[in-house]
């Protein structure tokens, strides 16, 4: 992949949530300039945000997001870098990446910078294995094949909906755990990229993320967090649970692994756990939930199982607390958002709405 | 784990099937040699088998397994290294590791000798995350930890039965893969050890294996192959499904990853594919039959589990060919002669049998 233009140059939109000029870009430079980013900027609209210059960017404040959606609006969150998914939606790209403002380019263990777009393009790019594990990891990867005792008729694999990148230097740790490990940082590059298998959920974090917008974007819906909301810091998470459980019904599969980001600085545990803590005893029972819910064979469209998805999550969460009945209702608000912005026609890979 | 003693010195057999003289073991001396070896001779008991001095041994060949099971002894697979599972059942010790004699010790990526039984022993005595999904790979290892997002009820995890480790240099590839790729090797050195999620299967190699024979040693037949059966290589595999499926059943995790051995060299693959080709179609069928097969409430115990497992063999897999009936029948075969040779005693961790 070392061509001189950069792949998937025109089907690839780049989305930053973001409160703060985005200096951070100049670091990314050499890989994303000739991408075009698309900037959800949360908080204050009135406050002016700085993109380094030579780089393509649309730019959407709250402002902008309540005139393209009107009512609908409400389905995207603010104060929360859930808002990203605003992105996801405008977007008219087959992939998407997003990453976080405090994320920066780390090095291999060689001390070579990391490329993680083309990484994530690697990965989206080549199928998964969801049925059966791997031993010697992504069987499609130069160098290495599918082991002894692999079946046959799946090595061909699945197409890849979502690569979840991972990160050096400040792990991804809830506020507990920040609390008891101020000092904990991942030092170890651990080099592979695994398929999630069929069936196992995983918490997905939202701060390197790439997935292909046609087969599973309608899933990515980060849901209703930061201001107003009781709970914060669960956008990507429940974005993940929803988005497994639909990619499993559908045949798809799901990447985790390389490549790495160099998250620079930890958030303010305290502050973290006021965000949290609902979301910390909630998910004891939302788990089992996803680990049980299962969609019924009519529902062949991402929409469609991500609309039934919602009446499951009312149904059988409502009990939980009043707040999933209202994220039930944004889930439907987000679907019909993202069916306005996107309107129906059949999609290349005959995905049709 | 840089203790002067040896961990779990008087706790842990090594098992080695074997034709020729171990002088393989020269290379593992600062390793092995405070531990005892069950050393399982195949092929022609006339042979003597020269082990290097100043190891603790003992060694049974064909005669001595006729001897010790009489007819029972049908059920110990002949010229295949199959064989290797008498030893499980001889030994007397808690824990199992079991290494093929053409492996020899890794380095990792800083030039270190790899000491694959220290860390298999750490992969089976730190728990295992089947139920979730952990993106920093293994949750106790030190300078890692659970991410946010992972349920906070799930983090004592559950005991781990199996560490499957990993070879450099020559892969573990089938036939067809070995005649394709002649020259792949691997190299790549992967930091990580994982749970294998509930409900996903692999491909297990015996090569470098490691197990809690109390957990879950009768599982871990490894099937009649080799002299008089239509297959061999995949005695391991088998084993690795039917350990799989109980694992599941009883809460008791697997993992794969570390530790590496060098594997020295490639099996020939003309031979390799008469002894598959069985293997590679049936094995179409045997994956979906362990992917649905369901055990029982009442199969509280390793041994009711796996006579259990094969009554389904016997009916469900017989009409694939009738190999599977004469398998079934020496799968209850072994747990009679584990149940001999193992008399019944409350376990130390109550999993009397």
């Amino acid at each position: 992949m070392a061509s001189p233009t950069p792949v998937l140059k025109d089907e690839l939109d780049i989305v930053i949530p973001t409160i703060r000029n985005l200096d951070f870009l100049e670091m990314w430079r050499p890989f994303f300039q000739p991408y075009h980013l698309i900037i959800v900027q949360d908080g204050d609209p009135s406050k002016v945000i700085k993109v380094p210059k030579g780089f393509d960017y649309e730019l959407y404040n709250r402002n902008d997001i309540n005139r393209i959606l009107g009512p609908k609006a409400s389905c995207i969150s603010f104060k929360d870098s859930a808002c990203r998914c605003f992105g996801y939606m405008v977007s008219k790209k087959k992939y998407i990446f997003t990453i976080d403002d405090d994320c920066f380019v780390a090095k291999d263990p060689s001390g070579n910078d990391i490329n993680a777009l083309e990484q994530h393009i690697k990965n989206l790019l080549t199928p998964s294995t969801p049925f059966f594990f791997n031993t010697l990891y992504d069987p499609y990867r130069e160098g290495t094949d599918f082991v002894r005792g692999y079946p046959f008729s799946l090595r061909e694999g699945v197409p890849t909906a979502v690569s979840h990148g991972l990160w050096l230097n400040i792990p991804d740790y809830d506020a507990p755990t920040q609390l008891v490990k101020p000092r904990e940082r991942n030092t170890r590059f651990v080099d592979a990229v695994l398929t999630i298998p069929k069936g196992t959920l995983f918490p997905m974090c939202g701060m390197n993320l790439a997935f292909d917008r046609e087969l599973i974007g309608p899933a990515m819906y980060f849901g209703l967090m930061g201001d107003g909301q009781p709970i914060g810091r669960y956008d990507d998470m429940w974005a993940g649970w929803c988005m497994k459980v639909i990619c499993d019904h559908l045949g798809l599969g799901v990447k985790t692994g390389l490549p790495y980001i160099w998250h620079s600085k930890a958030s303010n545990p305290f502050v973290n756990l006021k965000k949290e803590y609902k979301g910390i005893y909630w998910q004891e029972e939302l788990i089992p939930f996803f680990q049980a819910a299962t969609l019924p064979k009519e529902c062949t469209t991402v929409q469609s199982c991500y609309k039934e998805l919602s009446k499951q999550v009312k149904a059988k969460l409502g009990k939980v607390d009043e707040y999933f009945i209202k994220l039930s209702d944004a889930m439907l608000t987000w679907i019909e958002a993202w069916d306005e912005l996107n309107p129906s026609a059949p999609l290349p890979n005959g995905n049709a709405k």
